[in-house]
């Protein structure tokens, strides 16, 4: 059981794949841009467009197959796309025990194959992946509601690089030990002491991946591609709502396993009806002994409390902060708030929630400007940037399920506080059965305790609040204590004041969330960019860990150690 | 609160220490055989040994003050050698509370050093220990048991090792990103996006070091260290019968931070009672984030149950196992063994507790021998080693604690089977008091149901059990299951069959163990030697961890990212 890959096509694949390893590694230690896919859809094809549209309505209203897989024989599946048409895509359907059985036949050989085998089969998944980057962006745009534009990068390149990420951690994790190394002692005028020592890193079983409703590819490929790549077979339990991408993403591992002589069962799916609680079930399996999450807080920390044979790692909810004190571009400012707060609705956990706004105004280079002003020129912002319907539709996506749906409906009616800006139904001529709103801006007050209830919750979708806060400094002291109680995935903040920054700075790193600065151009709060950004931080409730960093992969394997005099 | 440690004391630790550092990380990178701290006493001056004995007897019958350490006043302290002398030494005790807001106070201005400056102070501690050397030994062998020898060498150099070893893994990790990072994305024939981002490694908050009665130096140092070297202030909680070797750690931890500038309450004792339970109290406070522990397997499982809210690093009990299949030297195996297993009476969480022998009989280069013949020999060769009472003494150690000497009376009455060789008395002439005895071999077969119940326990102290197997397979088998089912910290064997050590390779990694084969010269199967050696894999039930891989340190920490257009 050395790490040996005798396939000849494994061989291939390593040859094929070291330069772009070699490239991830390279970019992740110098955090500079760098990606192999490219995020221009014209860079697929002249056809790559159309025939990625193809590939994907011959998927639908026909049963998904996964050769090889053990299956009960039911098919299950119930996918109706946020702009409308029912999908009507079965999967076939297993008992847990099915596939843990098969899944375990399976891992032996894999973890045998070594760090730079794993990693060249998953680089060769990526890449056929990334050649069907149409295909992906209709299935993720059909299941999420977003843009095409979005799905497409999103769902596609960027998905792919952060898998891509996370394959070349978890590949310089593994070989930081060197494969085999000599040890001599001296002992003085005796003959030293001499020995050979050999490191394998082991799996540590089977790893589980909860998928999400809204970013399956994005928020999945990180924790799949970093216990795949250490050794451990991965079980893929999408959300039942988004199930497409994952599904084709499972076939695709299968096919490249096939090819390189492994047992295709290391990549499984777990299909379920909506309602089902497959993922409670799976999850305190004594064999699965990973477990990757996003999704809602409650799960998310029963996961933690419950899964304890398992290394968990959780993405929950969180409530996105930005503080705007000063600035010296007040349309760009407003500009890049606007199409943060418009983009995919607002359904990113990393879209700002709450922009603190102190009553003593806000320094710009058009004069200083009240809290009253501010929140109407970045109300009439949004409403500019969404004027146009099929402009908006292309921004703003569909609203992903109904939950998000009652809150717009509910902040439209002015539960959550008076209206700056109320949510306008927008129609689209392509899906005219798409429910698309626009944010709603809800203006808050930080001394009114209704008002804090409501901003201190995490209001997942379209919805904003403009908090008018005391002074630049209460602004400061509520994003550290709204991270530190509530969790935050991003914070932003707007300021030419040193001692501001400085205070911001501060704020930041005591509560553990990653600040941008003075956003005006074309780079977003809830964006992030792999091997330069990290997603999250992993150190307030939010989220137990990041994408990506060492802390991510390390606990995936451990290291076992042979020696022996030579 | 950015990474700067102004004082010129700490530019200057940087630069003293800057050549240690770097031979850590490149040892722990290739992993040759390296220290930057003498193992033989006589480097430690002429005086050494006196000088050292002298500054013990100094702090006997004494109050041990710690300067600043906030205390409610009370002293508590008892412990008594094994050797006999009651040492006298109070300890300064304080209210959890006192203690955490002290070290919360330190907190920012560590955080804020930065990486380079925390290595250094850590390593200009590990220095004034590694001067001290003598006068550790002295407190090691007076609350361990472990003869001056060892002593010296395991609570002194090797532990300082490891400490040094940890505090380069946390380097090494926390500077995986750059400080600081140019960010530049073409977009084709617009002006490029460009950023700077900026990276810092915010701790987790307070650690906490519950110590362990045997080895509070060796098993103390690499969580200490690890926590400290990114930034966790530490409380220590020493064995209250192991207490003055990590309160002299922690006062010239005290000094260095003071004299470096920084809060000395940065590392802080909590001392206690014997019988008092502030661990349990400690470990479920909110403030600790991290714990490190090493003892029971209970008090490990509660922690990992019960201390939820903290990133818990444990060593727990183990049942480690030899399979003697065939060897070309059967004299070198034979005293290799009996010093494995007579060093410090057993009382190592890696020495071997189960030799299995098979029944078919043991090939050697002195013809095959029966299961009688290996264990009579093995009894002869332990005899042997320690038939002289001064030497045995040096090897033995005495016995630490009451249960350790129950067992040892348990094993000579046949309570855990018939005996190959009944422990003796041995009587040091220094230490007349001293509890020593000689292991006990039992005699166990693998196919009696009492005889399982008894070996597959950890029987933690001078007692082995010789059990008879089938065959080479069953040797093989019965060693898998023992580290799934027991946990276990070590692993060897003999073989000079390919089969026999192919079948022993495959099951260790599978079960999680690390093999040292064929030893049968100066390395033992519970030694291991830092930068080479893990200790422990964290892949099987004896322990969560090992010392040291990147995933003991990657968790300590978090990076938190500030991004700007430059």
């Amino acid at each position: 059981m050395t790490a040996a890959a005798d396939h000849p096509f494994v061989a291939e694949l390593i040859d094929r794949h070291q330069e772009t390893l070699a490239g991830a590694l390279a970019a992740a230690a110098s955090r500079d841009y760098w990606s192999p896919y490219p995020e221009f859809p014209k860079a697929y094809g002249e056809t790559g467009l159309d025939d990625g549209k193809a590939a994907f309505d011959a998927l639908l209203g026909s049963p998904f197959a996964i050769d090889g897989q053990p299956s009960d024989g039911e098919h299950v599946g119930g996918e109706t796309s946020p702009y409308g048409p029912v999908l009507g895509v079965t999967y076939p359907h297993a008992e847990p025990q099915q596939l843990i059985t098969a899944m375990q036949a399976a891992q032996p050989a894999w973890a045998a194959a070594g760090p730079a085998a794993r990693a060249a089969v998953s680089l060769e998944i990526l890449a056929r992946i990334n050649a069907r980057s149409h295909e992906f962006a209709h299935a993720v745009m059909h299941t999420t509601g977003q843009a095409y534009g979005m799905a497409f990068q999103a769902g596609g390149p960027h998905a792919q690089d952060r898998g891509l990420e996370a394959v070349a951690y978890a590949y310089a994790e593994q070989t930081r030990l060197p494969g085999k190394a000599s040890w001599t002692k001296p002992q003085g005028k005796r003959d030293p002491l001499s020995m050979v020592k050999e490191f394998t890193a082991v799996p540590r079983g089977l790893a589980l991946l909860i998928g999400c409703n809204t970013f399956p590819t994005w928020n999945g490929y990180p924790g799949l591609f970093a216990s795949f790549a250490t050794g451990n077979p991965v079980l893929v339990k999408p959300h039942p709502r988004a199930t497409l991408p994952l599904a084709l993403t499972v076939r695709i591992a299968r096919e490249v396993l096939t090819e390189a002589g492994f047992d295709p069962n290391l990549v499984c799916l777990a299909a379920e009806h909506e309602g089902s609680t497959v993922a409670a079930t799976l999850a305190v399996r004594p064999e699965i002994r990973i477990i990757d999450y996003t999704g809602s807080t409650s799960f998310g920390d029963w996961l933690e409390t419950n899964a304890r044979q398992a290394q968990v790692y959780t993405e929950k909810a969180g409530v996105n902060t930005v503080v705007i004190d000063s600035t010296d571009n007040y349309r760009g400012m407003l500009g890049n708030l606007a199409f943060s707060l418009s983009l995919y609705s607002g359904q990113m956990c990393t879209t700002p929630q709450n922009l603190l706004i102190p009553r003593t105004g806000v320094r710009t280079d058009e004069g200083s400007k009240t809290y009253d002003e501010v929140v109407a020129d970045l109300a009439a912002a949004i409403s500019g940037l969404l004027a146009d319907d099929a402009k908006a539709s292309a921004i703003l996506g569909a609203v992903v399920n109904p939950g998000v749906l009652q809150r717009t409906v509910a902040a439209a009616s002015g539960e959550y506080g008076d209206l700056a800006l109320a949510p306008r139904v927008v129609t689209s001529t392509e899906y005219p059965a798409a429910v698309i709103r626009t944010p709603a801006l809800v203006k808050a007050d930080s001394d009114k305790p209704d008002d804090r209830a409501a901003f201190l919750e995490e209001c997942f979708g379209p919805i904003t609040f403009a908090v008018a806060v005391e002074s630049p400094e209460a602004a400061v002291e509520l994003l550290r204590r709204t991270v530190k109680e509530q969790g935050a995935m991003t914070a932003a903040a707007y300021t030419i004041s040193e001692e501001v920054e400085a205070a911001l700075v501060d704020a930041c790193l005591d509560a553990g969330v990653s600040l941008s600065l003075n956003l005006t151009g074309g780079v977003f709060a809830n964006q992030t960019a792999a091997f330069s950004d990290l997603h999250g931080t992993g150190a307030n409730p939010a989220a137990n860990s990041a994408y990506c960093d060492g802390a991510f992969v390390a606990s995936r394997f451990r290291s076992v150690e042979v020696r022996r005099h030579n």
